[in-house]
């Protein structure tokens, strides 16, 4: 794995055995789609987990040098992922952040996932619920084991992805994707205002369609005319199935994947599928 | 920070950076007193990592190589603190752990903490709440933004500890320590089902005085007639003022401590603060 890690400004060479990362999960990431070269969302990612620092209180690296670094891996002009992490850093006493060291950074590339599958993806329901928490609501943390557990409730192809409910039993989203549910011609998507993630890519959405922030039930998306599921480095998937509930092809789902690639041409849906 | 990494049985030099405890938290921790070259508590420990493993469905270590290490490092004989951290390892794509490498953990020492307030913590209430979320409740997990915030909520010596609330009001402990309110003669401790950690001392608290697990609103720890902390590094520590409340010292609290040393020396209050 391409990976470079700060102290700081300070490049190092290994991630300190200290990292608070690494033992409380006191850190944000960002997973990005990268695209000739650039990072065709990179404002909005950077603007989110600066909004996440501010709230955990914690030190943001300088933005030149993330994105004079990032253009560096990314130099051979190809397509991929990067994912940026940022911790609080080391030291301090147990949970005490009085005496870190300033944030520790990493930035890695990954090779694109594969295509989806090819005529909407297949979901489950999860039996893993989300805990109630606005304190962390809508931040790309890295406490995540409650998406690890919702994540190993299936192993192979039959599923795609997982729709996690909150302990309350309202729909959340998918376990590493933002999902919308379209009723007549207005979408809709969860809340996260008390757990989930304020995904990059349900940001465009939300602005490019009008779509309403609500709170949804099982009932509201298993009969809704069509769902998708979206996030920042695959854009948007149609859904094909949800359990037993099937879904035909959705003229407007089409035409909001043709929107995204209209202004964002590494989302073209047929590109992706030609890197399979 | 003398420090010993290893994958799986193999001893390695650094972390990796695709490391899941680093990625989403997704790992335990034992912190553990260390005494005259051994660990007092160390059967403790293991049962409680190896059934957080079981719950989070995470490899464990060989157990000899973990007490082999931690031995050589104790070497020297003295007295400190170990942490062994443990990562359901490198890699799976994303969430999912279906690729992991196995486990990554790592041993380290660190000197003892600085000694407890002569005459009884000081603690205040945290604003901070933790979600309720049963799937993890009572483990020593590594996702703990939750603690982090909650500590973060003072700085300077005014105040030792805070104690935490679930987000429905119920007490649940300090920020790195369980309680317990003595009411007449019998102690009690709030229930760690929902939320909070099953501490290692804490379990020794309820085997040797019988203290019931309950829910305990503010109002209850309050009026208590004595109150105490306890955690694996620090043992029994009394309580002598919550914000304006305050407490004298009280015999059972004296009792409970002398139990404790008469069955773990490590624990004895005097020696303690001779390290100072």
């Amino acid at each position: 794995m391409n990976a470079r890690i700060f102290a700081g400004a300070r490049r190092i060479e290994a991630i300190p055995a200290n990292d608070r990362g690494l033992a409380y999960g006191d850190g944000l990431f960002e997973t990005m789609r990268a695209h000739r070269g650039g990072v065709p969302w990179f404002e909005r990612h950077w603007a989110r987990m600066a909004d996440g620092a501010r709230r955990l209180r914690m030190a943001l690296p300088d933005r030149p040098l993330v994105e004079s670094n990032l253009h560096e891996m990314l130099a051979d002009g190809g397509d991929g992922v990067l994912k940026l992490l940022l911790t609080r850093g080391g030291g301090g006493r147990g949970y005490s952040a009085a005496a870190v060291t300033g944030p520790t950074w990493i930035l890695t590339r990954h090779p694109l996932p594969p295509p989806p599958r090819a005529n909407g993806l297949h979901l489950r329901w999860c039996d893993t619920r989300l805990a109630v928490q606005p304190l962390l609501a809508g931040l790309k943390h890295c406490n995540r084991l409650e998406q690890v557990l919702a994540r190993g409730e299936w192993v192979g192809d039959d599923w795609d992805e997982g729709l996690v409910r909150d302990t309350d039993g309202n729909v959340v989203s998918a376990t590493s994707a933002n999902l919308f549910a379209l009723r007549g011609d207005r979408w809709q998507t969860p809340r996260v205002d008390r757990c989930g993630v304020a995904g990059v890519c349900r940001g465009w959405v939300l602005e490019a369609t009008g779509a309403a922030e609500a709170t949804l039930s099982v009932n509201d998306v298993e009969r809704a005319d069509a769902v998708v599921l979206c996030n920042a480095v695959r854009g948007i998937l149609p859904v094909a199935r949800l359990g037993d509930r099937a879904w035909p092809a959705h003229p407007a789902v089409h035409e909001l994947q043709g929107r995204l690639s209209a202004a964002h041409p590494a989302f073209n849906p047929t590109i992706t599928e030609d890197l399979a």
